[in-house]
């Protein structure tokens, strides 16, 4: 190596040893007959200092380094006058002997340092640049660790990796796919995969019994805010297991990964239903690290009604009536709560307007429909919500669905205000029972939530051509602090209930083999009971990093449209390369 | 868990336990009241046991399972009156008290054992049926072993794998690329990389000191046998280092890997220079499992000639006369030599003829060339073999290049025919300095003979511009057994040298500037010296499984049309599809 020591490993305990270091240059500065310069490498900085008075010429050479310039320097472990406590090696510093100029470099467009004044356009530019900075290259890091404690923790569970191809076949189905031409046989494409699904299935019917891979994947979508066309997933399958097999092995997986990398326990995950999410968090990825669920004053069934009778037509007409109760919030100024009004009426959020309740510290009950609803109305308000004196409840009205949506955003807001969803705090719980299917107006037709390998929750199977739209799926999703980190099934393996599934989906059988033919040929010789999950292994990354942008936590992502602006890409191809593949732009 | 053990775990330590076992039914025999099933899962096989007497209800039932059904049968462990010592189970079975049917099977279309009727066709288009197979399994679980000890190794010594962009850019230098229309940018294009190349060495621009990514590369080749278009790399990059610094840390790794997975020690690896890889073996990837390394009669300078004025034209006319000397061979029949002779004059081995010499165990030689060499002479050549009584000496002339190749065929042939080259040996080395250029004739220049980063060896820098022929490059290939399974170098981190380097392949500066315009940039803003390595990780495995080809250590590999004959792909895509991506198939 060029070097003898990393500038992260220094400290006392080296003194007087004779070092050389390699590095750039990150600051440098000169401070009477000195000059002092931070080395910066992956592992730290250290200081080396030169001194005009010892070595005018070293010290000389030394006053001309450039920021970023890449150098080679020997010296002497040296005590330092002025310790930095803030840096591992900020109790010593290089007497430097020796200065070797190993590249050099232009000044940089912009300040290599956690406080940059780059925006963010002219850092995707320069990505590599951008990757120097510590509080960057952090994020690779802990990406980095947690594959290898992924692999760590899955290995000693049996589980075998398994690469599946890249270069696969579209189908109709999902997403939009990207294809690639193929010269070998002109007319024809691959497809890249969505996910390799079907693949860990056919695994399974191979008898592979543990499968899993951290695998990329690929999706052409319009890319919304923090998509990314290009993915990756923590991606298993297991065979001879119930649903609970699968939830114990997973949760298990997170809370090694929380205890590895993030020294924290987040002990056992609390299973929530879809329908209980929904009518408790209005979503089914509820962010669980603080309360304010939902209170329903008028209930969509009707067991429940606080409200009707009294002439508000708004609450009368509503298929549900709901709010949540925001601890010690009464002191809410008008303002504020027109501002809160204003923002629930935002066409992202729906609502169609906000009713307030204050339940002053006094025991009396102020609200914006005191016209309608006296006190003694109120105190019933304040009982369903449990509020205590000094909160305040915030209640919407209208079509459940929209309304469930609009509170749910209405909360999460809330507590963002209330600084309850603090970044470095971690809650993850299973969502399970999902409906199977939903009912599409547009196509008048049953159509699978997940895909149609889902297998349903054994006791309801009775009712999937009776009642279809009451089978839950024995489908599973991992949700941490408000986000789905993975989500998956138990699958069904039986050839009479899978045809029965494509049968309620409106598939002839022509069809069903038509599109899952290879698949449902495989299962024909002995598939057995199996079931898995995938973890959007990007979002796990920024949920451990502190971030809210995947774009973070991917060494060179893509923009908006889909374009990775440092390599200028995509780009035309050679008329040679068209004519190759047999393939002509419109 | 529907089991309670898997189908590899019980031994005489659980006798009298009760179990459930879940599996697929290998083999089912009848013998007298009692029926013998053998249910298998990844981990093993256990014979069941079902008796008519004891029960005849249940053993009607396993009387009926065919081959490959899916079933659950729980039971005791009783020890087996004829053990069988070969089956790690075989001192106990199954006495099975109840038995489910968890999917049937149709007859699978070929025996699932390691010995099969199934052609390689029918075993492609049922892979999934084909990896049930234990020895095609196993070839699978090596690979995950593998991949898992080469991470530990690699994060042990610092590296942080980085995952770099699947979708990246078509660049016209290297094979051909595979490219993905980008429907967001119409008429552009992605193109699927052929390595990590560029982006590796671009995290080195980024400090990130030490990378690696066992990663999938795509070459869109005409795919000659065990070609697959898209395979696997352990690629990685290291900063500050020099070659030998590379050698050592992957010398280590490899040492690694024997050590964990074949727990054999393959010691130091030896340097041998690319010269003299080609004099001694007249191959750049030498086996190095033998011996019979070239002599040569009539070297290419003429500072040996044994075979020049008695009047031979082959041998005079030759500009190389070389041979091996095969042990203990001296006793080969006349129709053997002649056999080997037409061997030899196949086109793809391509030798005009072969010369033979048998060194007799009396102490006399015979050879093919009496007429021409007396025995004086042919016990010079004896010496020059350093041949012993009972060897054969096979010859082999003209055009250097040409025989050498050829001689290195022979040389392989006469090793596989002498049973010195096991599967179970393993010989690795390194391959170094190869020159940095060769001289294309069609087009006139130099070439890069790996890519135009390659850094010269530093000592051959001068000769660049004067004797660009005579240049070593500052890379190096590892070889086990005679294949390549890695290879890479030094790159060149210096402006001014890259410039040369350009210029003497004949680019013009802006051509320089258009083709590797983002990399040149980069290295700007200080790049650090630094080279890498990629090793082919299907050979690897392929090595490690004792098998000629990659497609064996491949789940779902593609055949010499790059078509996957299970899947079906690839196939016809939608014209919606094509209208999306605004291309026309021709």
């Amino acid at each position: 190596m060029l070097r003898t020591h990393t500038c992260g490993e220094l400290n006392l305990e080296n003194l007087n040893t004779d070092v050389t270091l390699c590095g750039w240059v990150q600051r440098s500065r000169d401070l009477g007959g000195m000059t002092f310069i931070d080395l910066r490498d992956r592992y730290g900085l250290t200081q080396l200092v030169f001194n005009m008075e010892d070595n005018p010429e070293l010290c000389s050479r030394a006053r001309e380094l450039g920021r970023e310039f890449v150098i080679k320097a020997r010296g002497t472990v040296v005590e330092r006058s002025n310790k930095n406590p803030k840096m591992p090696t900020g109790d010593i510093e290089i007497k430097a002997s020796e200065l070797e100029v190993l590249n050099v470099s232009k000044v940089p467009p912009f300040i290599i340092e956690d406080e940059t004044d780059g925006g963010e356009d002219l850092r995707a530019k320069y990505r590599y640049l951008d990757l120097r900075r510590g509080i960057v290259r952090k994020n690779l890091e802990i990406r980095h660790k947690l594959a290898a404690e992924t692999r760590r923790y899955l290995d000693r569970q049996d589980f075998i990796e398994v690469e599946t191809p890249v270069l696969i076949k579209s189908t109709p189905e999902g997403a939009r796919d990207f294809v690639v031409p193929s010269r070998m046989n002109p007319g024809e494409f691959y497809a890249l995969p969505q996910s390799p699904q079907t693949f860990k299935q056919l695994l399974m019917v191979s008898g592979m019994d543990r499968y899993f891979q951290i695998v990329k994947c690929f999706r052409d979508e319009d890319l919304r805010a923090d998509r990314q066309p290009e993915f990756t997933q923590i991606d298993c399958e297991m065979s001879f297991v119930t649903r609970d097999d699968i939830l114990q092995t997973f949760e298990g997986l997170i809370n090694h990964l929380f205890r590895e990398i993030k020294g924290r326990d987040i002990g056992h995950l609390p299973h929530i239903s879809y329908a209980d999410a929904m009518r408790k968090y209005g979503n089914d990825k509820p962010d669980t690290r603080f309360g304010m669920t939902f209170t329903e004053l008028k209930s969509t069934l009707g067991e429940t009604d606080l409200t009707g009778g009294k002439g508000f037509k708004v609450f009368d007409d509503a298929g549900l009536v709901a709010g949540i109760c925001v601890e010690g919030a009464a002191g809410y100024t008008r303002k504020q709560l027109d501002e809160l009004t204003e923002w629930v009426k935002r066409p992202q959020i729906g609502a169609t307007g906000l009713v307030y309740a204050r339940y002053n510290n006094d025991g009396t009950v102020k609200s914006s429909v005191d016209k309608f609803y006296d006190e003694n109305d109120l105190q019933k308000w304040v009982q369903a919500f449990g509020a205590r004196e000094g909160d305040l409840m915030l209640v919407l009205a209208g079509e459940p669905a929209k309304t469930r949506k609009a509170l749910s955003e209405l909360r999460l807001e809330m507590g963002n205000r209330l600084g309850l969803r603090p970044k470095d705090t971690f809650q993850a719980l299973w969502v399970v029972d999902f409906p199977l299917l939903e009912w599409d107006e547009e196509t008048a037709r049953w159509h699978a939530m997940h895909h149609p390998f889902t297998s349903p929750v054994p006791g309801d199977i009775h009712l999937l051509e009776s009642d279809p739209g009451r089978v839950r799926a024995n489908a599973y999703d991992m949700v941490i602090n408000g986000n789905e980190v993975g989500g998956g099934s138990i699958r069904i393996h039986d050839k009479t209930l899978q045809q029965k599934m494509f049968n309620v989906l409106g598939f002839s059988p022509e069809d069903a083999q038509s599109q899952f033919g290879f698949l449902m040929d495989a299962f024909e010789f002995g598939a057995p009971p199996h079931g898995g999950i995938a973890f959007g292994f990007d979002r796990l990354c920024a949920i451990f990093s502190g971030l809210d942008s995947i774009r973070d936590v991917i060494a060179f992502p893509k923009n908006n449209s889909g374009r990775d602006v440092m390599i200028d890409s995509p780009s035309r191809i050679s008329k040679e390369q068209l004519d190759e593949l047999q393939i002509n732009v419109k």
